[in-house]
């Protein structure tokens, strides 16, 4: 006779919570932020809104959530580093403008950044939690091109990924111009000219 | 006998606007962009929400035109002009970093990124009315530096003044780093360097 299987209620709770963050994210990309609604969340994950109010105290806490969840898989994230600092920066600079001009990918982060502007305790958790870990990335392959000689030595690293990214940021958030392949290397060529050795 | 004095429609209408526009700022600047109510305005203005209603589609209308009327008062801007690019680029850089530290001018600013953000036609009638203007007026400095020979003849002008003012704009939206005079003067000196002829 074979035992009547026991519910598990720590593996319910996994599913429903990545069901909740899934449904955060998609609704984000297709309504925009102002749109979606803690109910339209919990109807949209199949569970109830009480649900979401046990784990999160806000929207904005669910879909802040729901971004860290994306970029938890990439744990341990680092650039490539061919020796070519120029050549690696372009790879990335290059992926990351495509990222930006991709209506599906832009969206959501649109609208987590239009949260951080208005929230500077969001904004303080948004640099901890991802921006942070992701600047130590890009910073450890920086120094790495110091160690080369193709960065000054005494560069502020942190003013360095600014003149590379916060352009490319501006032009994207504002709309006031073309995102290329073309813009994204000449961001690396002036920022490598700007911070020469 | 003395006439009557007859009301004058267009006189208390330009008032009423001028009115309504005050009331825009000064409560967004008190309250944040997501607190202002057409109803608000309406009351500090003393006028009625109709009047409002009369001239403008939206809140986000009435607040765009509050911003575009301070700028007005700055017709015919341009940058001081000494013939040393980098002493007056760090003038002005300094004058706006300062600017940006102030709570009390940044406010409104912040409120009217967050807008420029979500609504692609707001950032557009922005560039237009609010931005191009202005840096058309950085422009024409820039020029006269590279007739100088202080600038890159070829300089891609847009690109020069992203790089000089992005960096600050982002630190500012994501408070993600102080905003001081040695900061004016490192984004100078770095773009000098990246844009050197």
């Amino acid at each position: 006779m074979s035992q009547p299987r026991k519910p598990n209620p720590a593996r319910r709770s996994e599913r429903s919570r990545q069901a909740v963050l899934d449904a955060a994210r998609d609704l984000v990309s297709e309504l925009g932020y102002a749109k979606v609604s803690i109910e339209a969340i919990a109807a949209r994950a199949g569970v109830g809104k009480q649900t979401i109010y046990r784990w999160w105290p806000s929207k904005g806490a669910v879909i802040f959530d729901s971004f860290l969840a994306l970029s938890e898989s990439e744990e341990g994230m680092s650039l490539p580093d061919t020796g070519d600092l120029e050549a690696d920066l372009k790879i990335v600079m290059r992926a990351t403008v495509a990222e930006f001009a991709d209506p599906a990918f832009e969206a959501p982060i649109r609208a987590l950044n239009t949260e951080i502007i208005g929230d500077p305790a969001l904004a303080a958790q948004y640099r901890e939690k991802l921006a942070g870990p992701v600047d130590e990335a890009k910073k450890e392959r920086l120094r790495s091109a110091q160690r080369a000689g193709q960065l000054a030595a005494d560069a502020d690293l942190d003013l360095v990924l600014e003149v590379l990214y916060a352009p490319l940021y501006q032009r994207w958030l504002h709309r006031s111009g073309p995102l290329t392949p073309q813009y994204a290397d000449a961001l690396v060529e002036i920022t490598l000219r700007a911070f020469a050795p």
